[in-house]
């Protein structure tokens, strides 16, 4: 057991928590909790290992053979959870890349797109209403965001393996959504119609800016249509999860699923 | 100019953020950033006491006469508040309760009730989406909830001042809805049609419990339908501003304002 701070693999785990280029490096990254865990060995990650605090988790895991398990003592387990400790187990897992043409569509797919992220909690958010709309996937056209940060992960609840999550260019987006008659949707404000009067039951994609400078005019010279969510109140805003949500609920309104 | 943590204004300030017992206590609050100040001003509240940091704020702010400004430094800003200093004002306001029968209502009203509320922030994020909607009004029935927790003031943006926020009891809140022939729309699971199968165009009250334990059997009698949002997802799970969001946007579409 486990059960110094100090040690060299407690080290590296904190290191894999707190920096992308660690992540990045070794192709390894972070999973926090029974049921982040079980979705994400549903979804088919590999996990190398899992670092468990007995006294905390009550209830054995079932984790696959093979799985490398680590007992950690408490004050251990303190250090490594996020979420002070109520579930016990903290895992190492492969990295693995999801590409667009990895992608298993449905027949009128139902996807969105966040040109970039400004904070990993909001993609995680946007995953979250994502999988409650059954979405196919969530496309992210920013080279430089890292899907394995643990603030999208938590926030996701789990969101991040439940629904497919690629990283693209814009080029590579929109192509192969043109390719595959998908048609785009771009939020915005300028030239646009009520979201509500637009037509979501065929092949779609919803793509959203970001909330300080909007998208860009590639994705808008791409889009079939313009899409704005009325603004009745004061404010002007809305958080991207809460948006995105509304235009997934709409297109799920529409299909009648 | 104040230029220490440790005087005693700035002290009763921090007690001010920390302990709603001491904003009871003393009927005030606190709210940092230059345009929450500004919704609150136009909200009708009255500022006791603006501290500012000129060094941080930039252009100077134009308060109502009479407002007490106390210029500060900036290590004691840093202190007083959260964002990282980027705007330069946090001001001491004071408290005002809004009662049910202070409500204006519009011909047929659209208000959000949450039965209790787990976490501040999730408050502030659904007043943002009230607001968005155009809401009425959203009602808190639960007499613990302090409406000037700094999280939900943060979380909403603003949104606590520009939609009428009212705390009371279930009884009082399901009476003046059956007295005003507004219709209750509880959203649950049991026994429940599809949300957007469910009239809103008229007088319309949207009631959601906790994520954690769902609503009352006192307002599930009460309800004029039931109502859910379909979870088509492997979570099962959305958070309470994305579900108001949903639910409050349906209202907006059939009613195609």
């Amino acid at each position: 057991m486990i059960t110094s701070t100090q040690n060299p693999r407690i080290k590296h785990l904190l290191l894999l928590q707190q920096k992308s280029a660690q992540r990045r490096a070794d192709g390894l990254f972070v999973v926090e909790g029974r049921r982040e865990v079980e979705h994400c060995l549903a979804a088919g990650f590999t996990l190398r290992t899992a670092f468990v605090c007995e006294e905390i988790a009550g209830s054995p895991f079932s984790l696959p053979p093979g799985t490398e398990m680590v007992p950690v003592s408490p004050n251990v387990y303190e250090r490594i959870a996020y979420r002070g400790g109520t579930e016990g187990v903290v895992a190492v897992v492969e990295a693995r890349r999801t590409r667009l043409s990895d992608l298993q569509l449905s027949a009128s797919p139902l996807i969105v797109v966040l040109e970039s992220v400004e904070k990993p909690g909001n993609l995680g958010a946007v995953l979250r209403s994502a999988d409650a709309a059954g979405a196919d996937a969530v496309v992210v056209c920013d080279p430089l965001t890292d899907l394995y940060n643990p603030n999208l992960i938590r926030s996701s609840i789990g969101a991040l393996f439940t629904v497919p999550c690629v990283a693209c260019s814009t080029e590579e987006c929109i192509a192969f959504f043109k390719e595959r008659g998908i048609r785009i949707l771009t939020a915005q404000l300028q030239d646009s119609s009520l979201y509500y009067d637009t037509p979501m039951t065929g092949p779609t994609a919803i793509v959203m800016g970001t909330e300080a400078t909007g998208l860009t005019e590639q994705w808008r010279q791409a889009a079939d249509a313009h899409i704005r969510i009325p603004m009745l109140g004061r404010l002007d805003s809305l958080n991207v999860s809460v948006s995105a949500a509304i235009l997934l609920f709409e297109a799920v309104r529409q299909r009648k699923i």
